[in-house]
């Protein structure tokens, strides 16, 4: 599947109220052009995240769009999707690699200069790295301290890896972001919360 | 490798106080009889619950005795360990089974006569089934009602996989749950955090 990090859409089901809703949001949201899809549902049991992510999946692949599974290589191998996105903390690159086999596509998160290095080394173990946080956000309490614009360039320009930018990006800032050079923004409210994601995913990607 | 239910330890490697205080802990109740292992860290990471499992594995394989892993299928099969332990909100058993092979020991937890029933079905897709919580327990918040000494007999009689009791069991009521007939009995505080889980373990197996 081709990796496109344009638009990446970080699908968090209790964001958008629920099983049914979050279906409705993707729906929307690949139809305004959305070009991955993560599943984070970190409320959720892995019951639930697999019977959405087995529900997500005709949609992503009607729009040939990656549907990634956060952490859980479990999941990812038992609905069959299409790779995982990994945390620092989370089960190391290498071994979700050989979990998931070489066609999975597999993201880490980085946050630092030392985090992108070590990516750096990891070759065609990863696929994309994970740039953030840009700003501080209330979805992810644990995260790292916010990079800024300044730190995201640095710290795109110093991976070998194709990068998406998150933390924080909504529509106000996307254009912003995007000058700093990273393959792509990912959001979460900014599309899971939107009155009109369809419209939210369009002004996101056209935004300039 | 064998199933033997008749001492399983929950190890709650926060309750023991860390890694290499969980070691210590998982050391002596081997020692003092423990016959099977459960690893389940909740508020862990999955680095460090696979970092954990690899270097309980020795130990375990010394004794010859099962290390299963709670829920994360993906941590069983990155470290190699003998099964996975499963709720009813976790992935589904036939999932599991599926992910980790016919040799993998599988155990799902059951809470009442409709659970009993369901599991009862799944034939030799699960080996043993968790029944209970017998006891309320602060180990577990989110835990189904506590189905008593009582109701731990019944639910056991109906099952027709290998049973062990779990919830707030302790030395002070071990005696009186293995009257119900369960094929043994599981413990996570009362080992995890005795003075010293050697003797803990010892007289949990002799008590009656």
């Amino acid at each position: 599947m081709t990796l496109d990090l344009a638009l990446y859409l970080v699908l968090d089901p209790v964001q958008c109220g629920g099983h049914a809703r979050a279906l409705d949001v993707t729906r929307a949201a690949l139809d305004g052009g959305v070009t991955i899809v993560q599943l984070r549902a970190p409320e959720w049991h892995k019951r639930a995240w697999l019977n959405l992510a087995l529900d997500l999946l005709p949609l992503t692949r009607l729009h040939g769009v990656p549907l990634i599974i956060n952490d859980h290589v479990d999941v990812a191998l038992a609905a069959g999707a299409d790779g995982v996105h990994i945390g620092q903390k989370d089960l190391p690159p290498d071994v979700a690699r050989t979990l998931l086999g070489a066609r999975a596509l597999i993201g880490l998160s980085v946050s630092n200069d030392t985090q992108v290095d070590h990516a750096n080394t990891l070759g065609s173990t990863i696929d994309y790295v994970g740039v953030g946080p840009v700003f501080d956000t209330l979805t992810k309490p644990d995260a790292s301290a916010a990079c800024g614009i300044d730190g995201l360039a640095a710290l795109c320009a110093r991976s070998v890896h194709p990068t998406v930018a998150i933390g924080g990006i909504q529509l106000h800032n996307a254009a912003d972001v995007k000058r700093a050079g990273p393959g792509g923004i990912a959001v979460v409210s900014a599309i899971c919360t939107a009155a009109d994601p369809h419209l939210a995913a369009r002004q996101l990607l056209e935004s300039s």
